[in-house]
């Protein structure tokens, strides 16, 4: 042993070739070699090569607490199976406030003065609210009946609101390409409805979208399908239910207005460039969603680049079902993004000192 | 307007101060105005710009969708609160398999021989599997009355478990100093119990030792308490459950062995550096941890250093209770990096590439 076992790897092979007595572990353990060699190696290397250095009957005793473990996250699962039954309990009272929700979007219905009144807008809001409130009673003295009359001088609803969130979460807005724009203006409402079916767990994102001149199709759909149970080729890794597979649908365009194609087109064109952007860079359209990259039955790590695109895929599934659909009007108005910012790498997002600086000085500069 | 309002945030101050309407508004949208100042600015200044651009009547349906996304929240409060119980329900179950590990890792039970085969162990794991078996029954035919005899001639349960499981730990490895190592021996077992107080939500770490030479508590505790609730000052940045604060214990440490004194004396000798090292790196001693810094009532963003230093506090018990406790043997073993790996930023981590050319180049080197 020396400086040559000091090499990344080269101790665990050692120990792997070399396995030790207790008498030798006693004498390893003593003589400080065990703690110098870990040094050079990683958290990883450390531990294995730790593991590799036990004497055999502890090694036993290593593999009982496996199988311990193995029932524990067999707990797990059912735990997570009752979670499951638990959030679709939550499911219908939720339902009640994103179809109201979309009703003030799409301009069905029109808030009360009530309504509109949020305790902790800032100053300027609650001017607005009481011009808005003073305003929409002049007209009118119902404020129910007044919604004909607002339409006239007035946008109906939210205009562009779910384009406007998609385009502030920002998973989503790096996979937008302006050609998809004007198509997704006409986005009714986002849901995430849970799989019915007892033997499949998962859910399914609803996009409803008014009548346009892109497609025919009323509602686009996406399906993921969650694997609850432990993976027999590696139980003891198991984190919980995982997408395991997703499904698109087919989007009926109108001729010449499929926008998966043109982008097609548009990107083998500037395909020259050395640069390997991310899966979610060379997305070529936010419909491509609706196609999404399938599994293969090949062994992980022989494709990373379908990995990748996997994951990405599966992400954008989970982001949309956990934070924009429930949290969508926070994500309208950018609030949603400090929460992300916590949850996320802190280097996807700007200095945040430049916000503060620029909320403070508003009586800097422009003055009128 | 025009080049001055592209610089950062000018833009978003100018449209509160000029908040336009609707003829405006749609002109500003027609205009591409909007869409090439909105490139010079981040994505939360995008949509604050965008908000702040909307007439009056928009910004009123927006805030009546505020108050929605208000009642939603309180759904969610309800289904955290349903959640924590269908996680104590769990809790007994969890604990007979958490005591048997106990018991093996104290060597008060000796697993049988069936007990110690796991079926994904590699070969070399296997045939010592098999040798242990027949060493084991060598001695004695009963393997229950066999331990005496181990005892002996081999270590007890598993030596400097719990200390090898913190030392594999990447956030909790940080904090470990070579002077806690020879009390962190004699940690006998990690556990987390539900605070059952109806009024009070959260949980307590509970550390137990053997009998030592540093301190004479038998058993070391940190409380974590949960706020379930909606902050009245921000309710809509809700994102379930989290620590608002912690409670260590006092350790009553024998004469002269304060691990926590002595490593402060040396740290303060060593203080004429310059380099700022994060919270986690600058603890003292690993049994700071039981005396944990406490929040003050001042507003956020006064005091960056203790917002760390709690933050980092409160991740260290969540991550304890959530993996390390439930995954304590892949942790000793090595095997919950990978999942750590995926769950943290891989940054934080070596070139696993390594790792696997280490364990593929077995046969090349170094044979005997």
């Amino acid at each position: 042993m020396g400086t040559e076992l000091r090499r990344n790897g080269n101790f665990i092979n050692y120990v792997k070739k070399n396995p030790v007595e207790f008498e030798q572990f006693e004498a390893l353990q003593n003589s400080g070699v065990l703690d110098s060699l870990y040094e050079s190696l990683t958290l990883k290397e450390t531990a294995a090569a730790h593991y590799q250095s036990l004497p055999s009957i502890v090694k036993g005793r290593i593999r009982a607490l496996k199988r311990i473990q193995y029932e524990t996250l067999k707990l797990e699962v059912q735990f997570y199976k009752e979670l499951a039954k638990l959030e679709s309990r939550f499911v219908d009272k939720h339902k009640q406030l994103f179809d109201k929700r979309q009703a003030i979007v799409s301009g069905e219905i029109e808030p009360s003065a009530e309504e509109t009144t949020w305790y902790l807008s800032d100053d300027e809001d609650v001017e607005c609210s009481v011009k808005f409130m003073k305003s929409s009673n002049e007209g009118d003295s119902s404020v129910e009946t007044s919604s004909h009359n607002l339409n006239k001088t007035h946008p109906k609803g939210i205009p562009g609101f779910w384009l406007t969130v998609l385009k502030h979460a920002p998973l989503i807005c790096d996979i937008i390409r302006p050609a998809d724009i004007p198509a997704l203006t006409h986005l009714k409402d986002i849901r995430a409805v849970p799989l019915e079916n007892n033997d499949i767990m998962g859910f399914q994102l609803e996009f409803e979208f008014e009548p346009n001149e892109y497609f025919t199709n009323k509602v686009l759909t996406k399906r993921y399908y969650l694997g609850y149970e432990l993976r027999e080729d590696n139980p003891l890794s198991y984190d919980g239910p995982e997408v395991t597979s997703s499904e698109g649908c087919t989007i009926n365009w109108n001729p010449d207005r499929d926008l998966t194609a043109i982008s097609s087109t548009k990107l083998n064109r500037s395909r020259t460039g050395e640069e390997r952007q991310p899966y979610s860079r060379s997305m070529e359209s936010f419909f491509q969603f609706f196609d999404p990259p399938q599994p293969t039955s090949t062994p992980k790590g022989t494709n990373p680049d379908l990995e990748q695109k996997l994951m990405d895929d599966y992400d954008l599934g989970q982001y949309l079902k956990e934070r924009v659909i429930p949290r969508a009007v926070t994500y309208f108005t950018g609030e949603a993004l400090d929460l992300d910012n916590e949850v996320d790498d802190p280097d996807d997002f700007p200095d945040d000192d430049l916000d503060d600086e620029s909320d403070e000085d508003v009586d800097d500069g422009e003055e009128p």
